[in-house]
């Protein structure tokens, strides 16, 4: 089995360390990934300046290529110009920090997995719920024994998996469960700050406005100490509107 | 009315000068809009380095507020620190370029009309179907039309429509119809080329495979001269999967 690992946190983090070990257990790794950290760039491509690739060593052995690109990028590259063929799986991750509900759009990690989709590879997307996560053993597990059952049983194609383990240990994980993507959404708040010179600048905070109260949503399976698997795809029709504005005069606007 | 115009082309481009000309005979516009290009960085907002705003000044006038940063941060920016307030509309281009099929994904413009959606404001983007476009003067107009009506029937939370107009004079368009996200998507190819220092780097280019066949996709629909209509949302989730994943064994891996 083929297997491209990618990421948004940049290929010297610990999280793609861990998952491209975990998956070596199961198959023949490849790591593409971004030189650098492109945490939220969401599904952004580089086209206006040209990528570069460079051997990327880890204690002091070959490990993979760094992309001085996104997400997005690396998954392009590495299924056109480094493997050159299509791999059996593409798993970005393991994210630093969760991806549910809203933040699914802004993830540069579900970017990667949903690049590969596009492209007709089956993937997965990796998180833990935590920034200063340090359990990514049982995270590298899950990853791999969702990789087994995606390689076995197949996914339709345009299909992902975004998978979320919370921070914890395995013992303290209530179950795996399948999930749909949350509604929680983020109450956005620009701080605001002077830089020496007097002139001011913002940055973006917020917090998560938690409104999943279903253990079906991916935000609250994970809050309440589940795995969460959440089948996704990019066909952003809503079909619901299209079939309601079928009575819009739109031919006499 | 109030009107909120933001584009990924940047706040110098001709589409989005048209753009809240037009929209300015039926509201109130604020425009809040990249300082730089920002094609193809779809959802990416900016967390990594704080956001500046300057006003922006066109023909020795006023016209709206540049931000450095990504369309969606123009969105979230423009309504939580500019305006303040919801506006009653959110309208994002006249890009430069269509926005069909799987370009709706890397689509700075389309991801600025959705954070405008996920903020549940309603929202439009506007592309024109040419990278060489002199024919603004009609997107404009079909802008206006879509606004009003929008204004009017409202839309569901969460929906937004993207509309591609073909570049072609109102004569020689065919009509305006309610399309799904078509299913062409890119055959990508990077061209290998080396720098003077002997190193070599990537530009990313490729063919876009036109699958689509029917009126009601996005990509025929502008391909035929036909104005298209799609309503899309954020809700990933891919319910067949879900419901067909429901048999797979997640407990036990």
């Amino acid at each position: 089995m083929k297997i491209l690992v990618s990421n948004d946190d940049g290929i010297d983090s610990l999280g793609i360390y861990v998952l491209a070990n975990a998956l070596k257990e199961i198959g023949d790794v490849t790591v593409v990934a971004p030189r650098t950290e492109q945490s939220a760039v969401g599904h952004a491509i580089t086209m206006k300046i040209p990528l570069r690739v460079t051997e990327y060593y880890r204690d002091n052995q070959f490990f993979g290529y760094a992309v001085d690109g996104t997400p997005a990028d690396c998954i392009k590259m590495g299924i056109r110009n480094i493997m050159k063929e299509d791999p059996d799986l593409v798993v970005s991750g393991i994210n630093q920090g969760s991806n549910t509900a809203i933040n699914i759009i802004y993830s540069g990690t579900v970017s990667a997995a949903r690049e590969a989709a596009i492209m007709d590879v089956p993937a997965i997307a990796v998180s833990v719920t935590s920034h200063d996560a340090n359990n990514y053993i049982y995270a590298g597990k899950v990853a791999k024994q969702i990789s087994k059952l995606v390689l076995k049983k197949g996914l339709q194609k345009g299909t992902l998996l975004n998978v979320n383990v919370p921070n914890l240990s395995e013992e303290e994980i209530q179950g795996i469960l399948l999930t749909k993507q949350g509604k929680s959404k983020w109450d956005d708040i620009y701080e605001e700050r002077h830089d020496p010179y007097g002139k001011k600048y913002f940055w973006l905070t917020g917090k998560l406005m938690e409104v999943d109260t279903s253990l079906e949503d991916d935000q609250f399976a994970v809050k309440s100490n589940y795995v969460s698997v959440t089948p996704i795809h990019f066909d952003l029709t809503d079909y619901d509107t299209f079939n309601s504005m079928k009575s819009w005069d739109l031919k006499n606007i």
